[in-house]
């Protein structure tokens, strides 16, 4: 027993660490900038002075190589972090493979995923700037939960629009967000314009997460004491995600690896980002050479089957323009249980670094993401979320091959968040109602093509 | 930040107790012997020998004071032990108290509560003896989930007979269950002489925890290759759950800590055992001094109300005769949100302990204990399950006497589990649901005093 090294591998308090990574400094080469849709030009800090408080904003555009956590932040992400690493001996053995497995465990946090690492500095800085209010959108409802026990920590209220289909079929979540005392409203919703026009044109919508940033957005813009938070996609979000990299780095050290495969799933490329830009660092220093891989499902291929261009960052048309692997704003995903990943684009950064070759990208089919999900279930005893179940059956995969060829590969994963909330979807699984939307569909293909004729012209 | 001690406290896992504690060997008086209820004499191995494997039996009269923790049953352990340890910093600021509050937290583990610490060495045992299966019953579904994943470890199948109310009302654990590789049926089911016989008489029987276990055992008893497995209540699964107070000890001696005040939750007791034994040798042994204090619901307050007595532990009469403290093997406790703490008795060996003054008990409504759990939700990132909730309202009870009187009272407490798939319970709290069942109704001191009148005489 003493022999072997741990199933955990923790590290202190005091080794949790200080500084965020900002990718941008490294990047080899610079990524295009954001447009403002009007007038074709670069947009610039006033741009998104209604929105963001100004220190977002400065780290938006930021280009230091690191950005110090501030204490108050540092304070509550002790409540959970250092989170664990964890070698998973026991799906290692189930499959015989020599390959050695590593998960990095994101779901002992408050809301059960990576979402907080970014919740709590956004509502800090809102907090230090005076606002009293933050308002977002939330799909499955992970970011909602994370904004609303951040906005507890600082005395901020905290209100979520949430997509209708979302807030009657999984009531779970909304019931988390309020026992962390976050208000959920179903959306459209009647409490904004935007909403108000949705209802008279169907009043049986089912919204969508473009009319829910279109709500979000709209309160915000108009109240000089609410301010708008977003959960991924954009630059300043995957840096304060960058702490589960960093921890990943020091806790492979501390067991003597270095790992030869990095893979995560991507959705706006928040949790990917994450673990994957200290990583790159690395890489780029010389210091070792993975391979990354992003995992997307076939039903949402940005990576795979996205164009890179300009587009909107929400179905309504109302953000900036962003260079990124694209579906097109107005593409809408198939109904699959994995609703972190159900984003038309793809975080410019991640995106960036696709189209540079710094990352490989793969689409999986969701039945055999959830086939992984429950093997790994039974021997780590961890449900993951359906979201890295994808970064899983690639993982799988990727063992098996090792299995045939005797190589001892070093593969290290995100496990974004557990699937505590998203048992419905591992019931249908099992009981044989979920049902694949692959790339191979005509009509996942053609409504694709579709909504790409949608994008924006530029000036 | 470097002089604070930290908010977890961890133990590497070569830091893992190898060792259970067996309180018997150090009882200050011994408790009185199990009975067979048709001869009145005191049960020997061969009375439990259709039902569990001989290691359990001896484990289960054992007074060595330590059993050794096989080495498979630590290798699984070490998917989620050492449990943490926390400081709850931002609940004592919430409250303003000068008390250190700490918690030791098993909703880490692959069930999400403290059951698996027992599931996992009652699967290895019955594996080890040849057994092909393992049945059991579940009221609202934490033990079920935890015997589903300790069978997947060992090649066992998995049957679990689950309230029909809880089946229908709570379908998540069901669900969990079945990810873990176990099979659900509801109860009372067509598949046992016990449940055909309910559903004749009552086609649309909910069901009971006593019906489910007369269909587990019954299933047990006709196979040889199929065991029974209990979750609380007997001596070995308490002894199993002594590795949560061996950790406490070893985590708060790291910070230098010594209790003042131990409070868990009591439902069957081995939670609150679990965490208290250990505290209780060290008293016996001079070594400190902490109150003990057990926290029951006032819906179903064994310790507090009940008789102590011989009496049956399931409610159709057909298991050995215990005695403990007892609402009587007929009542049936009003639903109340913590299903885990509705059960008509009280583990043998905590009801001695209470009758001996080797601890006191208090009884508390839910909503006092809802309000703790979301003033620890909203301070602390966990959403508590309803049950350790008592415990958490007996800890802000005493933390705000200290704010009152100065006293820095350190208290430790045991947070059994977390509360994701109670969500539903907290919504009901959150929107003025919930209701409370107190000792001041009449009708419930009347339903508790008819079922007393049923405790069975001896001959």
């Amino acid at each position: 027993m003493a022999a072997r090294p741990p199933h955990q591998i923790r590290l202190d308090e005091s080794e949790m660490p200080t500084r965020w990574y900002n990718v941008l400094h490294d990047l080899p080469t610079p990524p295009p900038p954001v447009l403002h849709p009007g007038t074709g030009q670069p947009i610039g800090p006033e741009d998104l002075a209604p929105l963001f408080p100004l220190e977002l904003i400065a780290q938006e555009v930021s280009t230091e190589q690191y950005v110090d956590i501030p204490e108050e932040v540092q304070d509550v992400y002790r409540l959970w972090r250092p989170s664990p690493l964890f070698r998973a001996y026991r799906l290692e053995k189930a499959l015989g493979t020599p390959a050695r497995i590593y998960y990095k465990y994101e779901g002992v946090s408050p809301a059960g995923s990576h979402k907080p690492n970014t919740a709590v500095p956004q509502a800090y800085y809102n907090a230090k700037a005076g606002i009293k209010r933050l308002s977002t959108e939330t799909g499955a409802g992970q970011w909602g939960t994370a904004l609303a026990f951040a906005c507890a920590q600082f005395d901020l209220a905290c209100e979520v629009w949430q997509v209708r289909a979302s807030f009657d079929q999984k009531p779970y979540r909304r019931m988390m967000i309020e026992t962390f005392g976050g208000t959920v409203h179903p959306s459209p919703s009647e409490l904004t314009a935007a909403g108000r026009a949705i209802l008279a044109a169907d009043p049986t919508s089912s919204g969508s997460l473009g009319i829910a940033i279109s709500e979000a957005v709209e309160v915000a813009a108009q109240d000089p004491t609410t301010n708008y938070a977003l959960g991924s996609v954009l630059n300043h979000v995957l840096m304060h995600q960058t702490i589960i990299g960093e921890e990943a780095l020091l806790q492979l050290a501390k067991v003597g690896e270095t790992p030869d495969l990095l893979v995560g799933c991507t959705g706006g490329g928040s949790n990917f980002g994450g673990l994957a830009f200290p990583f790159l660092r690395e890489r780029w220093a010389g210091r070792m050479n993975p391979q990354v891989l992003a995992v997307e499902p076939e039903a949402c291929p940005s990576l795979t089957q996205g164009t890179y261009a300009y587009d909107f960052g929400d179905t309504a048309g109302m953000t900036p323009l962003m260079k990124m692997h694209t579906l097109g704003h107005d593409f809408i995903p198939d109904p699959i249980h994995s609703g972190g990943l159900r984003y038309h684009g793809m975080s410019p950064l991640i995106s960036h670094l696709y189209e540079t070759g710094e990352l490989s990208a793969v689409a999986k089919p969701q039945t055999e993401c959830f086939a992984a999900g429950v093997l790994f279930a039974r021997t780590e005893g961890i449900v993951p979320a359906p979201e890295p179940t994808h970064a899983l059956a690639s993982v799988v995969e990727e063992a098996l091959r090792c299995k045939e060829t005797g190589e001892e590969k070093v593969i290290l994963t995100a496990l974004c968040g557990h699937g505590h909330l998203d048992l419905p979807a591992y019931d249908a699984y099992l009981h044989g109602r979920v049902v694949d939307h692959g790339w191979e569909s005509a009509d996942l293909q053609a409504s694709v093509a579709k909504a790409l004729t949608k994008l924006p012209q530029l000036a």
